[in-house]
Order: C-alpha cells, then structure tokens, then sequence
C-alpha cells in the first residue's frame, strides 16, 4: 500500500513557502504582510498565478476571500475546502497562515501531477485579515461569512493611518462579487502551526485540533489615591498598584486550584501616574483565561467576579470585557483527519487550540476542523517563528490524504 | 507683650498669593506656571515691582536667582534670606513655592509698615526651577548655587519642545551676573506648604523641619519569554508580571518590618509588550524608599539586593538609580523657627521632609532651615492643593518672627 501512496513534493512545498516570504520579509527573516498592503497585493497575486497554472479558477468575494477551484467530476457538489490566511501580523513569521494555504496549493499540484480529477470540486481559500493586525477585530472575513460580524460595521473599520477597510480593498483591487462568497462544502480543512510548545515538548508532529477553546477577558479597575511618595506616612495611604499586587496574588492562588489545562494571563496593566515619586492612584489590569470547558470558564468568572470590591483602601471594578465559547470541530472531520494521520503513522495527539482560527468561525456553516504541526518552542507572531520542513510537510500530507479520501467518495 | 507683638496682615497676604496665582491660573483653580515660561516672566516682572515698590533693590544671578534686598543698617552684614520659588509644575497649585516667596515680600512689607530698618539686610529669593518640571532636574538653581549641579550641563537641559534652559533663561530676559549669586547670609528660611498629610492628621499647625529624609530608589527589571496567551500552557511559561507579583509582595513584606517612618513606594511599572493576548516578557518597576537614618536606608538596600535573581523562571536586575543622604537643617536656625512657633502659641511639632526643597541644597553652605503648613488632604502638585488662609497666616507670622529676632540682634 505505501508504494501506491501518493505523497506531497516536500521540496516544492519548501521553495514556494520561500517564495511567498519574500513579499514582505523582514531584515530578521520575518514577514510583515499586513492585510491588503501592497504586499498582500502581491502574495495574492502571485497565489493566483500559481493557481490558474493548474488550470484552477480563482474568484474573490466581496470580502476579498479569494477561492481556487480545481474542477471535479460533479462540478455541482459541494467541494473539499483547504484554506487559511496570506495576511500576517508586524514582523511576524513565514509559517502562520500561509502554511495553509500553501498546503491547498500543494495538494492541488499533486493532485494535478498524478493526473487525478477529483469527483468533487477541491477550493483553495485564503481569507482575509485573520490576523486583524491593520484592521480589527481578528478573523474578520470569516467573521461576516458566518454571520459574527456585521459586514457594513466591518467595511468602516480604520486602520492607524485613517483608511478604511473597504477602501484599502478597492485599491488594491480585491473587492469582489458578493455571490462568490464561500456557501456550501463538504468540509474545511486548515492547517496551521501550533504557535504554543505543547506538540514540541511531547516530540508529536501532528495535533488533530478537537476545539478552539473558549475564553473570558476582564479588565479590573482599582482606584486609590495620588499623593507624594516621600510625605505620605504608610498608614495614610490608598495605593493602587499595592492593592494590584494583593489582588493579582489572589486571583492567581484560586485560579491555580482549578483544572490544570486552564491558562490565564494578565498581559496589561498601566498604572497611573506611573511615576516614581507619586503613589499611584489608579491601576488597570487585564485577567484572560481560556479552556475547554464552560464549567471551568463559570469558575473563573466567580473567582473573578468575587474579588474584593475594596482592598488597602482602593476600589474595585471587575468589568467582563467579552468571552467566547469553545467552538468544537465537526467530529467527522476530526475523525477523517486523524485517521490520514494514523495511516501516515505520525506521531500525534488530539488537542485543543488555544488560539482563534478562520476555521472556527466557518465551523458555525460548514464541517471544519484543523490539524498543526509544531512550533519550535512555541513561538509565533515574531520572527522567530519556525517549524521544520520536514513537519510542514508532515502536515500538508495529512491534508493530501484527508483530501484524497473526501473527493474518492 | 502680646500689645507689642508685630503680626502680617494676613488679608493682605491672601490677596497677594491671588494676584499671582493669575500667573498661569488653570480653569480648576489651580496653576500651571513652568520655569521661564511667560507665566513665570510675568510673576517675576509683578514681584519684582512689589519689591521695588518697598524700596528694595532686586538683582538677578546667571540661574536666574532673583534677590530683593531691603537695606540695613550693616549693609556689609550678612542677610537674612527669606526664599523659595515661583514656578510651578504643570496643573500645580496655588502654594506651592510661591508660599515661600511671598512670605518674604509679606514679611518686608510688615517691616516697612512699622517704619522698621533691620541691622542687617533682609533678602527675599526666587530660586529659578525648583520643580524640574520643564527641565529636569528639580532643585535645578540652588544645586548650582551649592555645587551639587555643573551649570554648564544645567545651562543645556532641554524641555520637552527642545529648547535648552539658557536660551529660556535669555528669551524671558533673566540671564543676570554670576557675581550676584547668593553667597553668605546669616540664615535661609523656607516656609513651604507639608504636601503631606501628618500636620493636618494631627490638627497641629507648623512643622519645624528638622532634616529631608535620604532615599534611596532603585528600578528593577524582570524578563522572561513572551508567548501567546492561549496556547502556552502554565507550566511551561516565564511570566514576567508573575514574576513581578511576588517581587513586589516579598518587597513589601519585608519592608513592612523595618521602622514605621519608612516610606517606600512602586510608583512605576512598565510591562511589555502589554498586551492582554501575550504573556509579559517584560516588566521593569521602581522602588523608591526615604528614611531620615542612613541606617534604614542601608536595610532597604540589603533587602532589595536580596531579593531572588531568578524567580518563576524569569531573571531579575536591581539597578540602584540613585541614593541622597538625609539632610539636616542648622541646629540654630531650627531652634531660632521653633522659639517663634513657641512664642506665637501655634500647636506645632518637629518633622522631617520627605520631599526635597531648595533649602537643602541652601543648606550646604548657609545655615538654613523650613517650617511647614497643613496641605489639606495632604495634596500638592495638583490642583487640589489648599492651604487655609489662616494657616498660611500662621506661618508667615513664624517667619516674621524669626526675620525680627536675627534682624535685631
């Protein structure tokens, strides 16, 4: 059977993940291809070129997505979708988001070097501004095409120099038909890197994503009061940062006791006036926590929710910024996956995702569900991201083999 | 006795701080009057037709220093220098430093209404950027005077538009001789508002200061490894604001058991890259503490270089920023100002300053000393700031008493 086995050309994958680093690569060999710059311009470009090489159609919705489509048998079936995203954040790395949409690209190309017409159709899909680095919220075309965001809201979002979104999409000549918008499939399929340690440190090559965990983000106020740090006894004091401290040592001992795959993080915090010699009177501070389950997300909430409203002579404020609820991947999508990976015998996992991902917001329409490949310790969003070729190529087998076995049916 | 006793017009007075809290005047009532600005020329140009209107001569220095001499009869004696300044730090208060110096014109103004002719000439002194607030650093002039600062390095300080301290000094027109500097007296004496809360807590009325406190602050910088915040689990992250968290707590556990005079303060925090998505890999904050016994300050110091260099897998640095040695004021002047207070029948108590005043650079070459009035709330460098009239009353009487009892004898 593994002489029969069709294989992607790891070598191919290598040179055009090369290739498409250069719009935008950084001194550090990083990438910066913020959305719809004239290095996205380009990388699209290019993305088209090398799809109507294969004899593919490329459209664009009104979005910007662009879809590639290699014709199948029945041309009116739903097809196989392989997608991800061009768009990168500020020097960011070569791998994130690009690697899957590389992979559709490669997949096609063995498709098309074995001379195979699939019986359904296969689409490459490269969504635009995942990152939601020039343009915010992240994920926002997968956003409005599952009915998250609202479209109009979207088309007005500015980026830092005052252009707005729809306006950056007509002039790089992306904006598209409405019609062409991605509707019906029998599945999508995205690959990404794990951009997190865990696949590195057990030597997997491949997680079969189950989940993108669901979240909750507050932000708490803790007001006290501004006064001379060398004339204020300590008795007479009401020092924000002081009562930051008590409240961020609180919060961390109960929110260690819960479920041990529960992560959470408070990544801001500004405190005012932040001068050396005035006692802060306000600090601001952000506690995110992610997992799998809602019940352990409710703990968190409680745990947040019951700090003290009142605490070395400050106030209180815990404000729920948003959550989110775990999105679970379609089990049969899961299953088809791990199944390619089992009989490519990669050493894998099931796991969840702590980070976002377009598939999880095309989930809420069509079968979706992920696999990554590992990131060297655990980095992303920099330039120092890095996974091997030879676990890139690992995963774009695994799309080939889930992909071969959904279009033979 | 009483019969006898000469007093301020304290109506009076309260007119005159109005008149130049015009100068700069904010919308909240409060001051906003930086070193060498037009606000200042104008309080300058106004207290130097104050001075002149009572006979005095005013002569200003190459800092800027201004001195309004009232005549003696030994004209060859040293003065007694009443002084502080008139500038202010941006939305500042009505009290701060230009307290000092009215005092002084109030205190001659009293002499010439009692047809009085002191022994020795009486001095009234605005020292030139005391606050550093436009150019840093603060205590700027009388550093000079004293010879903590290099004139030549503070004649090129720039503001935050670039323009350097002596261009300023030439553009308002008070770029004067060096050969008028301050140069003997008999005594300096500062009156000053607490910008404390200690007077008011004890319904006492004067604080004779006995010494500024020494400090010592130190800035410590803690790295570990940015991630992302939902795809690193616990256990494998370096996150330097929890490393900063127990920093701060044992910091302050451990302070809390040295003298109950101890102030100390973690006035700045700066987390980076500080955003609520990414673990910190940055956090740098500093400790700043004042004591009047060198030895506390050294226990400070043995417990912030004690403090673990690797904790939570991150690594930390203690860089000490700068250390001042507590500065005790003249044993006579003090007794000369508490003999006043005691004669005037205020409730009153010996203190020390935990915030720095021209008197103690003053204080290196002439025998200088201060007395404080009750800051309400204990605000200062704010709008907020408010001294009762009655109280600065008190404490101009405190100086007059003084003024007469050198100048007599």
């Amino acid at each position: 059977m593994n002489q029969q086995r069709m294989l992607i050309d790891g070598e191919r994958l290598k040179n055009t993940m090369e290739e498409f680093a250069d719009f935008g690569r950084t001194e550090n060999n990083g990438v910066t291809r913020l959305a719809l710059t004239e290095e996205d311009r380009r990388a699209r470009e290019y993305f088209r070129t090398c799809c109507e090489a294969l004899g593919m159609t490329v459209k664009v919705d009104d979005m910007g997505n662009m879809y590639a489509t290699l014709s199948g048998v029945d041309n009116t079936a739903p097809p196989v979708v392989v997608g991800s995203h061009l768009d990168s954040v500020k020097k960011g790395g070569r791998f994130d988001g690009v690697l899957g949409v590389l992979a559709g690209l490669e997949v096609v190309r063995t498709l098309v070097d074995n001379d195979m017409t699939p019986q359904v159709p296969v689409v490459i899909a490269n969504m635009t501004n995942e990152e939601g680095a020039r343009f915010e919220p992240s994920m926002m075309s997968s956003g409005v095409l599952s009915g998250k965001f609202e479209k109009s809201v979207m088309m007005e979002k500015k980026d830092t120099d005052g252009i707005i979104f729809k306006e950056a999409l007509n002039t790089i000549g992306y904006a598209g038909d409405r019609e062409n918008r991605l509707n019906k499939a029998k599945a999508f399929l995205e690959l990404h890197i794990e951009q997190g340690p865990v696949l590195e440190e057990s030597s997997l090559k491949i997680g079969v994503v189950e989940s993108v965990v669901g979240m909750v983000c507050y932000e708490i106020e803790v007001t006290g009061d501004s006064n001379h740090a060398g004339t204020t006894p300590m008795h007479m004091r009401k020092d924000a940062l002081f009562a930051t401290n008590d409240l961020i040592a609180e919060a961390r001992e109960k929110l260690s006791k819960l479920d041990s795959g529960l992560v959470y993080t408070m990544g801001r915090i500004n405190v005012a006036p932040n001068i050396h010699t005035v006692i802060p009177n306000k600090a601001v501070f952000s506690i995110e926590a992610r997992h799998q389950d809602a019940e352990t997300i409710k703990q968190v909430e409680t745990i947040i929710e019951g700090l003290p409203l009142s605490i070395e002579g400050c106030k209180v404020k815990a404000t729920k910024l948003w959550d989110r609820d775990t999105v679970w991947f379609d089990k049969d999508v899961v299953r088809s996956l791990e199944q390619s990976v089992t009989s490519l015998d990669y050493p894998y996992t099931r796991m969840v995702s702590g980070a976002g991902h377009d598939a999880q917001f095309i989930a809420n329409y069509i079968p979706s569900a992920m696999i990554f490949v590992p990131s060297i310790n655990g980095k992303s969003h920099n330039e120092d991201e890095l996974t091997s070729w030879e676990d890139c190529e690992k995963g774009v087998n695994v799309i080939l083999e889930t992909v071969l076995a959904m279009i033979e049916k």
